[in-house]
């Protein structure tokens, strides 16, 4: 919530904070920040926050926020000023902790977009969006059929490579330029219909002993190797 | 546990499994292999793994079984045949997931340890173990002060790199050959002690916007970058 706050894209409604809290540092630097804004913050009861929380981490603190805005990919790539852009797609993905890796180093990466299936999958929940350490209120997220959002990038001419076991080494493929980027959800790899619409399928070369990175590991070395790529060594 | 078993190197005493789980495909797996070692496996009800788990997830089957083995850093180096060797020191890691996703990069970028401190931080969990989807087995841990280690690696001639914020960009740093790659904990970085104790101070690049990766992640960018320069491309 601090990094929503520090980022200040989305709407703050109302901050509720342990009435009980203390001095803790991140805290107070929530509920200074909210109090510079004009946003309502009110001290309550532990139980009142464990009733609005109904379950999840709270850490003392909850707020009302405006949903994280979302996009179709027409509107997207409409609006994208890079004439290089680096859009990461990600389907279906089970666990939140690694949506929110992925995110997070997506925008450590400088990844214009990330894209969601619209329906399936961990969606942008709480866990998410602290999980990605702010990277949620800077990283367009575009919710779309990844089938739908494909075929616009292939249209507007960007190539699409797949990461997925037995694909070439990441780093004898040229990765700089436009790239949309798309990985498989845990354990699964990538569907067939979406391999087939790839230019290329690359995949981290690994060390006897073990099939698969981390779904959000194997992302960020890809999302490296493309940068590591573009500064030329 | 299903990847314990399979690679069999640690000692499984008893299998616990839910009387009522069907014919799951993990479970049979699971069942099947500790049938045929001879491990007594026995069906009890739901409620009896949720006591012997003790409020942790146990998706339906526990087993007792030997503790990992842990190293110390002589005897590992003693025992170590690769003339090159590739330590991973990590400082202090809070969470779990982070370690057991460590664990897993390690197996895959065919680290030949991995150093952890003696006392503090995250320990060898069953949650640590599961996440790391059997690299627990694999890679040998050595569980001692990180400056002691760090001391008996230094007399042994391997260089010592650190990973830091404002560290050199990795692809610029020669990691090629025997290294000891040292990460800092959660939040924190490295210790100043330790850092003094390094040769060279290593990251990520990144793009504006994100002041570091999630330690897994930086880790396995580097572990992979050492790979690929040893590749030679």
């Amino acid at each position: 919530m601090l990094e929503c706050l520090q980022r200040g894209k989305r709407a703050v409604h109302h901050v509720w904070v342990d009435e009980r809290a203390g001095d803790e540092r991140r805290l107070a630097a929530i509920v200074g920040i909210a109090g510079k804004r004009g946003i309502p913050v009110e001290a309550v009861p532990r139980q009142d926050l464990d009733r609005r929380a109904d379950g999840r981490v709270h850490n003392g603190v909850i707020a009302r926020v405006e949903p994280v805005r979302t996009w179709k990919m027409g509107a997207l790539l409409e609006q994208l000023e890079n004439p290089s852009p680096f859009l990461l797609f990600a389907d279906e993905l089970t666990y939140e902790h690694n949506l929110g890796a992925i995110l997070r180093s997506a925008l450590g990466f400088g990844v214009d977009a990330l894209v969601l299936p619209s329906k399936r999958g961990a969606g942008l929940s709480p866990v998410v969006q602290r999980v990605s350490m702010g990277a949620v209120e800077e990283v367009p997220i575009v919710r779309e059929s990844l089938y739908a959002a494909l075929k616009l990038v292939k249209k507007a001419g960007i190539p699409v490579v797949g990461a997925d076991m037995g694909g070439e080494p990441a780093d004898r493929v040229d990765l700089t330029g436009p790239l949309a980027l798309v990985m498989g959800g845990e354990g699964r790899g990538l569907p067939d219909g979406i391999r087939e619409r790839c230019d290329r399928v690359v995949s981290v070369p690994l060390a006897g002993g073990l099939e698969s990175l981390n779904v959000s590991v194997a992302a960020a070395v890809l999302m490296y190797e493309k940068r590591r790529q573009e500064r030329g060594l």
